[in-house]
């Protein structure tokens, strides 16, 4: 069932209220939905709001404006943009769940929101084949004029923004603030799709994750694309739930299949056996994706031109990674560059293949140039 | 289209006039099925044949009754049977095939040939995780009742008639004749095949395997079976030649799915693709053969107990074999037993799980016992 569109914002008063509303304890997406459903806007819910419960919502402290405000100057201080349901630039796809998150903080290209979307997700503990075929995958659907979402996390998430960042198309939905990357080994990942892609949270700005943050998140990547490719996940895993909730949502959902003695393979393997088309290859995908019939990639948001990582930096760094792994502490220790400097610099080499990042903050060189 | 049935052959002049014929050069599998249609016997066929072309078929010499009394001999010493095509023995399924073989020589256990039969297939260069899937699979498949039919080549093949051993219920097709074991590797896996299951042969007893017996060799696979489980093959492979074959006689295909990074997965995978139900486990098989319904294991044969091998040669045998690999040259000088009797003692002791075989003709102790 899809939910009935909300009127858009309208002014930076509204703007401002919905945002103080979703804040507010005791106010869920749905209730939300509800709450302006019945009331018109935001600022006439928080009237109602004071005189009692409305539409079955109850909240212990009224709606807290000027902490709304604060929230949004930080979040604009980012570089970053506030979408609230109801927007033309709120994600259509997303906008219709009945749980749609009320607002949408975003840093990067807000043009890709609008993009026909594609997730890739998986295991943290992926294999190292898990990782080439998630990164191969999301290059070769970016190329093809999708972009690619997926949760920031380790391991399948990481390399298929990786994969699209190359493309320049990709989509983090992280669990926490904009500004609360996690894992933390991915935050100069975050920062590199920032810069060339878009980072989307549902959280306010400055929340850690936490536990009840990543069925969010997830339902989020579910909501937000076409559909969603499977690699690599075990029976029981966060990532086949939200292949479920993507196939609740009517979204696709695809697999990528594997040995069946490699309890990795199971979940996807499960999938296929239940109808999910069997993904070897971008085509299979492309192919299958009616949503994606008449798309032509010159109608998509073109990506930015792809920046170098040669300069003074970058040739720096690359003296001090040789073929037996480096770890990042070492570099820092040994270059005269701030810590940010080297994470965004080593992404960038990592982006161009130059170095390839290994477990435990480790850096080795992949050429030998 | 199912071919029509063929009397037997009732006598032992008959059955003897039957092998020389379908051993004449000239005569084809369907030549001989049209001979036999359109002359009554095979007897009748060569006295027609004696005059001149029959039903299209010309010989340039007349059948050799007495090189086919010798054959039959020779296979009655090895302690082999003789079935031909319209015997209540012959196999029921393979009879429907218009290119059936007109004779098959069988050692072993003939009563397999009647159980409802199972192929597993795949690749020669098969990896590890596939050799154990294809063992384990076969184990429980005969576990279930089925006999699993493969054809005795290195990788998949071996592994699954090692599997379905365990239980006592596995055919091996072999290309040559019954005294021609193809992989020599694999002469003693069949001598274990002939005592607890059954080798079928198409070619004549003496004959070497060539280029042209691999694909007859596949089709009687496909032919004897149900259904054919594919586990890694290439996509341009004699394993999905055969697959194929099954299919076009109306038998189920099966997959077992692999990493798309793997070149042996991309049979399997294409086979899914095409709508073959991807295989983890023996339940995958059993719930999907129709063909299986109603038949109770215990209306199939039931196999002899199974032999141990300790004793003497054994103990001898596997105190030479320690943790690190020895090669059977080095057994055959440092143990005083016979080639052949080494070779089926590591067969046994492989069976038991007590040593593994490895590449190059290696052999390691896979207990501390």
């Amino acid at each position: 069932m899809t939910a009935a569109p909300l009127p858009p914002a309208g002014s930076a008063e509204e703007l401002l209220a919905r945002l103080a509303l979703c804040r507010t304890e005791g106010v869920g997406p749905v209730g939300f939905r509800r709450l302006l459903a019945r009331e018109g806007s935001a600022s006439a819910a928080i009237r109602a709001l004071a005189r009692g419960p409305s539409v079955g919502v109850r909240v212990q402290a009224p709606p807290d404006m000027s902490a709304a405000e604060r929230e949004l100057r930080a979040i604009e201080r980012l570089g970053g943009v506030l979408l609230t349901l109801g927007d033309a630039a709120y994600p259509a796809l997303l906008a219709q769940l009945q749980d749609a998150p009320p607002v949408l903080s975003v840093l990067g290209d807000q043009a890709l929101l609008a993009a026909p979307q594609i997730a890739i997700v998986g295991a943290r503990a992926a294999s190292a084949a898990g990782r080439r075929i998630a990164e191969d995958l999301a290059e070769d659907l970016a190329e093809a004029g999708l972009a690619v979402t997926s949760g920031l996390a380790r391991g399948i998430d990481a390399a298929a923004h990786l994969g699209a960042l190359r493309v320049g198309r990709t989509l983090a939905v992280v669990p926490g603030g904009l500004d609360q990357p996690y894992p933390r080994e991915n935050a100069a990942l975050q920062a590199r799709i920032a810069e060339r892609g878009a980072v989307v949270a549902e959280a306010p700005l400055g929340a850690a994750p936490l536990d009840r943050h990543f069925p969010r998140r997830n339902r989020v990547v579910a909501g937000l694309t076409l559909g969603v490719v499977v690699i690599e996940a075990a029976l029981r895993s966060g990532t086949l739930i939200t292949a479920r909730e993507a196939a609740d949502l009517g979204r696709d959902v695809f697999a990528v299949p594997g040995h069946p003695l490699d309890p990795r393979s199971a979940g996807g393997n499960a999938l296929i056996k239940d109808g999910a088309p069997l993904v070897e290859r971008a085509a299979d995908i492309l192919d299958a994706l009616p949503g994606l019939a008449g798309t032509a990639p010159a109608a998509l948001p073109q990506p930015p031109p792809r920046p170098s990582a040669t300069g003074g930096g970058a040739d720096q760094l690359l003296e001090l990674i040789g073929q037996t792994p480096a770890t990042v502490d070492d570099l820092v220790e040994r270059c005269h560059l701030p810590f940010s400097e080297i994470q965004a610099l080593l992404a960038d080499l990592e982006l161009e293949g130059r170095v390839a990042l290994l477990p435990g903050q480790r850096v080795v060189r992949t050429t030998s140039e």
